[in-house]
């Protein structure tokens, strides 16, 4: 099977930033995402979700290059505002055309 | 803490193939799964699931033979028919019996 | 982008075991954690979480040593006793201090 190397983006923010974290992941590039909903604790120790859905996670498969502008994004925009949380990894897939 | 390599493969899919899905990862040899309620766009640009249930993400952990398998798969019986995300990754596990 | 590697530390158990599991993480050293619901299959062919809901995913970001320190708790204190699922994976953050 022949895979190639992506990159997955996985960012965890409050529910009520859905629609502008999709508009700027678009924006920078990605083709899809995929959202489930969360619940979690941050480093404040205040609780930035408590209830399921609370919070959203979504997650992106895009190049190092597309991650890396909406990461950019993430610092100048979200990051000084909100309780965000974003990590990269490296997966594999199938139909590289899919997403970049 | 003595830990093995082995896959993580996660498909995302219409909810309405969860037990065709399911049989196909049992099939191929993978002993337990996760599924959780999603929802997203994909490269269609037509939206595979706005309700959040209307897709599910499955994740297993296989060795990557047996990964590589539900993979073949997929290819043949669901990429052409469905839209349908598929991406393996590598994870560390404790307890390498539960999983192959 | 300047990234840090931490280690993506996924629990998946019975949603009973969430406050305890939360304590466990806590007292490790993490800083945060993030939860979804779940259902699945495991190992032992019985349903370990038939509905969704029945069981939990928690994801935390720690450094190599603080996701070890878990494991050991988890396989001394739920191993012997519940069906939990446990894996690590590489990831890359900005903003290491907040997950470390």
């Amino acid at each position: 099977m022949n895979t190639h190397n992506l990159t997955l983006l996985v960012i965890i923010a409050e529910a009520l930033l859905k629609d502008r974290l999709i508009h700027s992941i678009r924006d920078a590039g990605a083709k899809g995402f995929t959202i489930t909903e969360a619940a979690g604790e941050g480093s404040r120790q205040r609780r930035v979700g408590e209830l399921l859905g609370d919070n959203i996670k979504i997650e992106v498969i895009v190049n190092r290059e597309i991650a890396e502008r909406i990461l950019v994004v993430l610092q100048q925009d979200y990051f000084p505002h909100f309780a965000v949380i974003a990590y990269l990894s490296e997966v594999q897939v199938v139909r590289e055309e899919k997403y970049v």
